[in-house]
């Protein structure tokens, strides 16, 4: 900073930012409320107040005189003195502002009522397997995305626009290299264990699993896995989620299957991953934007890498099962490894979200392929169910007898959200490939799982990713910590030894 | 309205209600939250949220063009030719629109500082019993709590100003009356009980009663009372407390003390009369400044009248007595007359928020003579300590050992809350009143009470108060209801019936 003037235009901005952050830590309470326990009556009123306030967020954020702040802290002698915090925030704030005002209002408010009906239309037409009544939205919003695209300005293809809403950096060509290459190495690796005589047995897993027990059990993993109950807390919802308030609150639900030992263990196991990084975001990003995970893809990265990676793993159970088993006296009594094989089934499905750790990659890729042809190729809504079903025979072996199980099973779309599917594969790769490194950093780190002493792989991952929240991108950040750029190899290496022992392949 | 013009400020003006009423929504969220087990951790950042959105709020309920539209509004024509709502509503903001603007903003930053820093003191020093650490903060308060009354406006006397914000229309003249009658009949009713052989017993009541079941029997005596679950919910909190957000969405909590199975019992029940009024307030006032209690006095009455009224009676524990044994098995062996006793014990005790049905009001009135002494007579803060004392052991027979027990007891005056205690001790005579009304008008209404069908009761409160919100004011209620201005009579005359009974006077 060289002027008074230009101090003073610095104060205005970042009071502005920490206004909008108080904006968002409100209406994130109002969500979390709302999906752990709100009252049904209540619920109308509960949603034009979050209408109202995020209206008034979205007038701040967009308001002329941010964007002539901006503009004198975007001179570079001005912003070659700012300390790197306030560097990132001008950056990422620039980002957001030219996003946001380059849609007339008029269109944002249309885009905003159609994709709120849509999802509405979606959940029946999803119950009644019926993909014409939905076709005519899907069209819709499609046309709108495209009209988004022509605003904010193509950027390598059209898709590549999407993309970098959900993961900063990432292009087309780079996720065709990267997708390419898992693919090709996935779909025979899902064939040879499918054709595998050593299936695990799952039958013990379908018991009557007490609540309270899976419970307790849920907080214990937390606490080893080193979150923080004093700054932050386990609920219960339909959907698990995280959402971190500030790193001083970061909240996690998870949903108990009293048939089901392992969704609330791996959903907690996989929101606590997600946890760790927002409660462990160094304090000087604290009440601006920039204390929040860097993208979805390395967001995703964390709680798959504590869900599968570690939980998932034999060192984990050799050091738990123990404690699983005191939890549900009489009720596990198969040795470890069938425990372990247990919770590493690979089986192709129809449906993503109960996928294994293996074949979730092709339906991500399926979803990739489609997003990038509607986008790319002026692929239209009509075609799509035709292209999913071949598209899943091609890498599942198995087709959808229904859309209701097919190109209906997502909400996404409902919402405009096209480009965030390949975060959750971006996040398995970047699991894979950090967990390389971290073998190498911290040469006893499977000794230290078998130890149950999770809190030194806790302070690698907060030292080299949890700490620098926004303020490093997701290519920063991997390429920095690996030494490479992304590389599916990882994944592909990782899985091949993992299931090459479950599978005795 | 006689014009579109009109027409076009009485929608810009609904808006503006309307945005604020989802602050209000999203603020009260954020305090329930904070208080029923938010991470200690978040309370910083939190408590800046609460603090730029209140500010926010501030700016649109002060803005210029809303007074402006308030002017349009306010000509007799175009007021005529509104609704009772819009009339109301009208006249409900431009009475908080000029409190508001009046006071400079520089002053009201000050003053909250002042306050927010008096609360953590006031603390420390009834940690302490150190009154001289507190007192200057207190002299401040007093000032500043002057200056607004000039700015305001004196009307009646300068105390009468505080008192009309938490009982709109209230004033000391009318307060002096009642509170006068109520003290020359309490001093020496409760000198007669303390006097009485006949004490109850009391030594049963300290068992140790499971939490769990506590909850369970909470919960069976709120949807008892027609709380309705699908728009509201019960938490714990370590202070009991009741927050409507809309009449959809209204939130109690209470206290589980195991030494003490009538702590939360008692608790719900008064929480859940403060529910069943935002519940059931009517329709068309939700989203507007209408939709909450139309004061602090008749909100207590309500939830005095389900506590002490209906709670405290020997009707309701005639039906009730045998379900709550049945939660504590083998624990409650005594007659329900027993219980019924014990429950209602009266003894002179120094500390408020303990004390019973008929001493409670001369702790009011002990508070409501000092205030006034302070703001009418100039009384200052170093004089408390000494006039405290005196009425202690003027009206209730015993002093404090030190001021931690005595003057530094309540939050209130470190907040700057003078004027609010009246209403407690307001809405204990607003119960009796209208209890007197219900019994003729209900003339089987203590039947229904021991029958358990207490929903004809609440309909009939719900018809006569409920429903109306802040649209009628609190003495247009009481009048309109019972015929009569506030009497303090009836509150004598109940208490000196029942007590007679159970002390056998």
């Amino acid at each position: 900073m060289t002027t008074s003037g230009e101090n003073e235009v610095l104060a205005l901005f970042t009071e502005r930012i920490a206004l909008i952050k108080s904006y968002e830590e409100a209406l994130a309470v109002l969500y979390w409320d709302l999906r752990t326990g709100a009252p049904r009556k209540g619920m109308d009123v509960r949603s034009e107040a979050i209408g109202n306030l995020s209206g008034q967020m979205f007038k701040l954020s967009t308001a002329p005189e941010l964007g002539d702040w901006l503009t004198v802290l975007e001179a570079p002698t001005t912003y070659a003195a700012l300390n790197e915090v306030h560097q990132r925030l001008v950056t990422e704030t620039r980002k957001d502002y030219d996003r946001s005002v380059k849609i007339p209002p008029k269109l944002y408010q249309e885009y905003v009522v159609l994709t709120s009906q849509a999802e509405s239309m979606w959940e029946e037409a999803k119950g009644n397997s019926d993909y014409a009544s939905f076709e005519p939205f899907l069209d819709k919003i499609i046309n709108y995305t495209n009209q988004f695209i022509d605003l904010w300005g193509v950027k390598g293809t059209r898709y590549d626009t999407l993309l970098d809403m959900y993961e900063p950096g990432m292009t087309t060509e780079q996720l065709d290299r990267v997708f390419g290459g898992l693919r090709e190495k996935l779909v025979p690796l899902s064939a040879a264990i499918a054709a595998s005589p050593h299936q695990p047995e799952t039958g013990f897993l379908e018991q009557t699993y007490a609540k309270d027990a899976q419970k307790k059990f849920s907080l214990f993993i937390l606490e080893q896995m080193g979150f923080d109950f004093a700054a932050g807390r386990l609920d219960e919802s339909a959907h698990p989620f995280a959402t971190g308030l500030n790193p001083g609150d970061v909240r996690i639900t998870t949903r108990y299957l009293e048939g089901d030992v392992t969704s609330a263990l791996f959903g907690t196991i996989h929101e606590g991953g997600h946890a760790l990084y927002e409660q462990n975001i160094r304090q000087d990003l604290v009440g601006t934007t920039l204390a929040t995970g860097t993208s979805m893809g390395i967001h995703e990265s964390q709680s798959r890498f504590w869900e599968n990676v570690i939980g998932r793993s034999m060192n984990f159970w050799s050091r738990y099962y123990g404690d699983l088993q005191k939890h549900f006296p009489g009720q596990l009594d198969v040795p470890v490894e069938d425990f372990y094989r247990a919770t590493n089934v690979v089986q192709p499905s129809l449906i993503r979200i109960e996928a294994d750790e293996l074949t979730y990659n092709l339906h991500i890729i399926i979803r990739y392929e489609i997003e990038k042809l509607i986008f790319n190729e002026g692929v239209k809504a009509s075609e799509l169910p035709a292209l999913w079903n071949a598209k899943y025979k091609e890498y599942l072996g198995i087709e959808p007898p229904n859309d209701g199980e097919g190109v209906l099973q997502d909400v996404h779309w409902s919402g405009g959200a096209f480009g965030y599917f390949p975060s959750y594969s971006l996040g398995n790769m970047y699991a894979a490939q950090l967990t390389d490194t971290l073998e190498r950093e911290l040469p006893n780190f499977w000794e230290l799982v078998e130890n149950g002493d999770l809190l030194p792989i806790k302070n690698w991952l907060t030292d080299k990713i949890y700490q620098y929240g926004k303020l490093r991108t997701p290519s920063e950040l991997i390429e920095g910590i690996t030494g490479k750029p992304l590389d599916p190899d990882y994944l592909v290496e990782y899985l091949k030894k993992k299931y090459t022992g479950i599978y005795k392949l």
